[in-house]
């Protein structure tokens, strides 16, 4: 009802704040008064049931994620003070959005908000969160039109990844009317604490009330989606404020605690239609390679000089770059991996293996471990296998469920693409060998003196599975190769020559990009 | 033998580097030459060797540390890009000193050394490590000798606490002689490749050598111990230099794995004389209560008022707190806790509630996980139990390992030594109830509506080993307090007495240091 009058009474002044009205909350509003003494009995309540369901959570590993950020800044820091109160903060992992560090300026604007990402059954409190950096860039004119929705697309997407994953996102808005606000920048709330006193920031969202509305009101549309809903909260009255803000956060987690017991073990791909993708890989013409050691010598030499001197020319611009090996057991990519760094500095690489996931990493959502190890300014990380174990191993040997593996496709789209919007250069290769040469090696590795090379049951059963890896391995090339990122399919049956290969496409892609 | 004609020449030269050449290395030196086909063999069997090693230390999770550092700049950045090459990269967890970046700027100095740890199984490379900040610092005149000293002493027990551990630590001092570095700043060894080439640095090495060399003579013999020896190397033939630094450190990996499959099951506290530490507990005077709430009110009003304001000149000062609360469950250090948080600013304070360690924190030595959890330039850590749980719950439930739990004394006031000297204001609080009072508290905990209180049945059986707690309790006040961080024993049978004492106490030690 509040919310009804509110939204006809401010629809009419400009057209602006229709999203943030849209969505107001019913509980809160200028009519809402509590007494001291209701708000007492009912805070009583709802501290017991939210420090419960709190240990409900912790106990069952469910991932939550709070969003609290608006225009009502000293509302914002009190719900949050107030949580920290209510709730066992001991099980709260607090970020709040400050002036980006330098460390986090070398990275994408999302890579904080996955750094910071809890463990399952702790609850991650985003305090201004992804909003932040949108309608401030936008508002200071950092940010052009383009770039604003490109942000609000990324939002989207790490919401919809979070909320697919499982978790509960829930988000508040903590909205400040702009006669409230006029009123209590003339003075009329006094308050002794200096920390929640009005300050210039204040008279600044009152001056561009205007200008940020409109912002505000799209960030709230393109980001709101049923699994991910804003919640506007009206600030005009603190107890009613509180109680409505505690208690959206309460029914979220006595519905995905509820959820959580009632569990349909469906399978959402049943219905997939069948799709053929092109077989890329049988198109990769295996017969390359070097016939003369001398000219291998001599070609890896230029590529390894040409190498060296670009990530010494990177270190100098800052210029990062990623790089994926993904391919066959036994296709060679730890011996191509050996060619690139023996050509860099050890300060300028890092090579990161990629196995089974540790029980932290499996506590988190299955991309938090890859924008850990994102390289800062002009360094390069080397993955030795990848974030696409998603489709390709977990797949086929079902460690992911088909909706998981169906949906990391897009995920990995949106990650890569904001490596890219970053400046990273970024680098795929598929090392292709045949049956014939992997058996060969296989073979040829139980007689090295390399203890690594001990070759284990799962590898021939995995042999056994080829026709599935295939189908598996052209999906995920049709579907992720984009032109600033494409797979790059190296024939390996000579090693010799996938690493010639993989080094002169670096080496490329590294001068195109400095 | 060229050890002892080098050692007896050089010593009769002012009497320097006489740490360096009683160290040095036999098999390498100025009349060490190996020519290129002996070094190829013997490098192709020295990577098998290498690697398998390295592929052993995996499986068994057993923790490496190597430190390379020296006078030889290129010599380590060549020793280095070697590692990388035999070994497999995969593996190491390469740390490179450079510059200290503003966040490590905010900690201790071994706090970059102790984040860069890498869990059992891997190898922690340390390239400069904790050499180059006390030599640098002091030939800048940054640190006098006192903290000159007091740094190496930290370097000391920072490799003793990870020998102890199990770990090996291998250190090797890649050392250019006088004679050579000359040579080569003549311009006699020209490098093609310009990563590698002389700089100005390498004649500030010579320069400066007569003020360097005791510097490192005596931080060689500081650190030099029978679990952390350093190995000189002579630099001037390559060769030499590469295969000796790689025999060393296979050879410390075969000496670990060799320990491992030998180790004794031991308990070397058996011969532990029985010392009897003053019962620090049963002097706490339990009667401590305040009578009427509004005095209970009054006085916590007062203490969450002075606490807001110091928290905030605190920031703006960049002043950083640890609190640590201890005590018996159901002491009440949750409570006391939130009426600390209560008072502050979400962004500048955090709780870390201590647990049985994850997997993770297992893989690490038990210390790494509060070093991580130290609080960045004015904020505040809060640890809700801490790294005295080694010598509480670890020792009494038989967690750790006597020997283990015995040297952490140690271990513990070397760490808290590091946060003083950093400027940190450390707090530590022994919540105290008595054992009537401790089970009234249970028995009312089995009736709240808070899910979290529910007993179990490990409080009960806790309860009953109250005097093995009660003497732990004492040995770890009796040893652990010192003037600068000593323990509050705060009577804790009236909750209300022991969150007022709790914030007060705080309040003091802020305003003392700001």
């Amino acid at each position: 009802m509040v919310a009804a009058v509110l939204k006809s009474r401010l629809l009419r002044k400009r057209g602006c704040g229709v999203g943030l009205q849209a969505l107001l909350e019913s509980g809160t509003g200028t009519e809402q008064r509590i007494s001291r003494q209701q708000y007492g009995r009912q805070q009583d309540r709802l501290r017991v049931d939210l420090v419960n369901a709190q240990f409900d959570l912790l106990e069952l590993k469910l991932p939550v994620v709070v969003l609290i950020a608006g225009d009502d800044r000293i509302g914002i820091n009190e719900v949050v003070q107030l949580l920290h109160a209510w709730m066992d903060a001991r099980y709260l992992d607090t970020q709040i959005a400050l002036e980006p560090t330098p460390q986090e300026l070398q990275h994408p604007p999302f890579w904080p908000f996955w750094r910071a990402l809890p463990p399952r059954g702790r609850i991650g409190l985003y305090v201004g969160g992804w909003v932040v950096a949108p309608i401030r860039g936008r508002l200071a004119r950092d940010l052009d039109d383009d770039a604003f929705e490109a942000y609000l697309g990324h939002a989207a997407r790490f919401e919809q990844a979070l909320a697919a994953d499982g978790a509960l996102v829930l988000k508040l808005w903590l909205h400040l009317p702009r006669k409230e606000l006029k009123r209590r920048l003339a003075g009329e709330r006094p308050d002794e604490d200096a920390a929640w006193q009005i300050q210039d920031s204040d008279s600044a969202v009152l001056n561009e009330w205007y200008r940020w509305v409109p912002l505000a009101d799209r960030l709230l549309e393109a980001t709101d989606s049923p699994t991910a809903r804003w919640h506007v909260i009206d600030g005009t009255h603190e107890r009613a404020r509180n109680l409505t803000a505690a208690r959206i956060i309460l029914a979220g987690l006595q519905r995905l605690l509820a959820r959580r017991t009632s569990r349909p073990g469906g399978n959402s791909r049943r219905g997939r239609q069948p799709v053929r993708y092109p077989n890329a890989l049988a198109a990769i013409d295996l017969a390359m390679r070097f016939s003369e050691d001398d000219a291998y010598e001599a070609a890896l030499d230029k590529q390894q000089g040409a190498l060296a001197r670009l990530t010494r020319e990177a270190r100098e611009e800052g210029l990062s770059s990623v790089v994926v090996l993904e391919g066959w057991d036994a296709a060679g990519k730890g011996g191509a991996i050996r060619r690139l760094t023996r050509a860099m500095e050890v300060r300028d690489y890092r090579v990161v293996p990629i196995a089974a996931p540790t029980p932290e990493e499996q506590a988190h959502h299955y991309l938090w471990r890859f924008w850990r190890h994102l390289p800062p300014a002009g360094q390069m990380t080397i993955f030795d296998r990848s974030w696409y174990g998603r489709v390709l191993v977990e797949r086929v040997e079902g460690f992911a469920r088909p909706e998981a593996w169906e949906r990391a496709y897009d995920e990995i789209l949106d990650f890569e693409r904001q490596l890219l919007e970053h400046g990273t250069v970024l680098l795929k290769f598929w090392l292709h060998i045949d049956a014939d040469e992997q058996l060969d090696r296989f073979a040829a590795r139980e007689k090295t003196p390399f203890k690594k090379y001990r070759i284990g049951t799962d590898d021939y059963r995995n042999r056994a599975r080829r026709a599935d890896y295939v189908s598996a391995a052209n999906e995920m090339v049709a579907r992720t190769s984009t032109k600033s990122a494409p797979w790059h399919l190296i024939p390996a049956n000579d090693k010799r020559y996938a690493r010639v290969a993989v080094a002169r496409t670096l080496c490329g892609a590294l001068r195109k990009a400095l």
